[in-house]
C-alpha cells in the first residue's frame, strides 16, 4: 500500500470540475468511509448536508466569498459539528444535556474534521477532486437559515467534490524540522526553516498564474493572523448554544 | 484504488501494540502526509512532538487518565494546535498579532485534525494501529508545562502508533440517513435511525469481552453529552491566549 502514501502526499484543492456527475452510490460511499474515522467516545459529532438544490448553491456560493465552484461543483457538501442528536439523546433517557461545554465543542469540530478528511482520501482515491470551503462560516447564520440548522448544530466547513478539469501542482509544506519535534516544544530553528519555506514558497507562488509572485508564506500568514478573522463567529456560536464556556 | 475504500472503512482504534519499532524513516513519512492534508490558506497551524523520553511517557500515561498505552505504544505523538508560529511571524513583518479570535482557534484545532487523520491512513496503510487520545485535554496545563507548549499553542490529542498485538472488530456507525442529509437538516427520521443503532451497538458490544454488555449508544452518549466535560478547558485555552471572543 506505499500507493496509499503517495496518494495522501499528492493532495492538492480543486476548483475546477468536469460537470461529469460521481458515479451511482460513490458519494454514499466516500461518506461511509468519512463515518469510520475515529470518533471521540463514538459520538459521530456531525452531519453532513448534501446541496443539490441549484437556488441554495447559489445562494450558498454568494455567500461563501462569491466562489464560482460552490456553485459548479458536481457535489457540494455541508459539514456540520452537530451536539444536537446528543441533546435529543439526553431529552429522551436523561440527564440533562449541559450545553456550551468548551470541550463538547472541541469534540464536535474534531470529530466534523476527522470525517472530512476520510471523505477527502476516499474521494481523492477514486480520480475524484476536492476543495474545502472554510467560507461557509463568512457568513453562518444565514447558512444556518438556509439549510434549517437547529441550535447545537454550527457548518464548519463546505466541500466541493468531482472529476478535476484542472492542473495544479502539489503546494509544498513547512520543512519537517519545523512541525514535527522531539519531546520538547522549540523553536530553536524556526527562523531559517521558514526563511528556507518562504523561498520555496515564492519560487512555488512564481510558477503559477493565479497567484501574487512577490507574496512569501510568511506575508500571507501575518495578513491572516494580523486581522480579526470572521469576528462574528464567537457571537454566533454563543447565538447557537455554543458558549464556549 | 478500491483498496484506499476498504483500509478507511476497516479503522478500527488499537490499544494493544508488539513493541517492534517503526522502520527507519516512516514516522517522518507518516508525518509528511499529515502535513499535505489541506490547511486553511495554507497556515499549518499545528506541531507534533514526538515523545521518545520514557519518564515523559509515564508522567503522560498518568495525565491522560491511566492509559497504558501511552506509555508501552512504540511511537506517541502530542498534536498540538499552534498559533504561536504565526504570531511569530506578525510579531517580525506585522501587522501586530490579533489574538484571541474563536475563528483563529477554529482554524488551528481544523489544521491539526486534518493532519492527524492523514497520519493515522498513513500509519495503517502500512499496517500500524493507532490510538488517539483526547485525554491529553485532561489535564493541559500540565502537558503543556511537559512539553514546554508556549502560549497560543494548546495540546489537542495524542496519538498511539505501533504494530497491533490485538484483533479488534470495526465498530459499526450510525445509519447513513442519519448523517448524510440533502439540502436541509432533518431530525424525522432520527428517533427510528437511533433505536436501529442502538440495537446494533448492543449486539456489538456483547460480542467484545471488554465492554458492559447491557449498555447502548444512547446511554453512552447522554452520559458524555449530561456532564461538565473537561470544565477547565475554557479557562485553560484563555489562560494560553486563545481567547475565544
Amino acid at each position: 500500500m506505499t500507493d496509499v502514501l503517495a496518494l495522501l502526499q499528492s493532495h492538492r484543492s480543486i476548483r475546477r470540475f468536469r460537470p461529469d456527475p460521481l458515479p451511482d452510490g460513490l458519494l454514499e460511499t466516500i461518506v461511509r468511509c468519512g463515518q469510520q474515522a475515529a470518533s471521540s467516545s463514538n459520538i459521530q459529532a456531525y452531519r453532513i448536508i448534501n446541496v443539490t438544490d441549484a437556488s441554495l448553491r447559489d445562494t450558498l456560493a454568494e455567500l461563501a466569498g462569491q466562489q464560482e465552484y460552490v456553485r459548479l461543483a458536481p457535489v457540494f457538501l455541508v459539514f456540520c459539528a452537530d451536539l444536537r442528536r446528543a441533546q435529543k439523546v439526553c431529552d429522551r433517557i436523561g440527564p440533562p444535556f449541559v450545553p456550551g461545554m468548551t470541550e463538547h465543542f472541541i469534540i464536535a469540530t474534531v470529530d466534523t474534521a476527522l470525517c472530512g478528511q476520510n471523505c477527502v482520501v476516499a474521494a481523492e482515491s477514486q480520480g475524484l477532486g476536492c476543495c474545502y470551503i472554510g467560507a461557509v462560516r463568512n457568513h453562518p447564520a444565514e447558512i444556518s437559515a438556509l439549510l434549517a440548522l437547529p441550535e447545537q448544530v454550527y457548518p464548519l466547513f463546505g466541500l466541493c467534490i468531482g472529476y478535476p478539469d484542472q492542473t495544479v501542482e502539489v503546494k509544498p509544506r513547512l520543512p519537517l524540522g519545523a512541525v514535527l519535534q522531539e519531546n520538547r516544544y522549540s523553536e530553536e530553528h524556526d527562523a531559517e526553516l521558514i526563511a528556507e519555506y518562504d523561498a520555496t514558497m515564492q519560487a512555488y507562488y512564481g510558477s503559477r498564474s493565479d497567484h501574487r509572485k512577490d507574496s512569501s508564506w510568511s506575508r500571507e500568514i501575518a495578513a491572516l493572523a494580523g486581522r480579526e478573522a470572521r469576528p462574528h463567529m464567537a457571537a454566533f456560536l454563543k447565538e447557537r448554544g455554543f458558549l464556549l464556556r
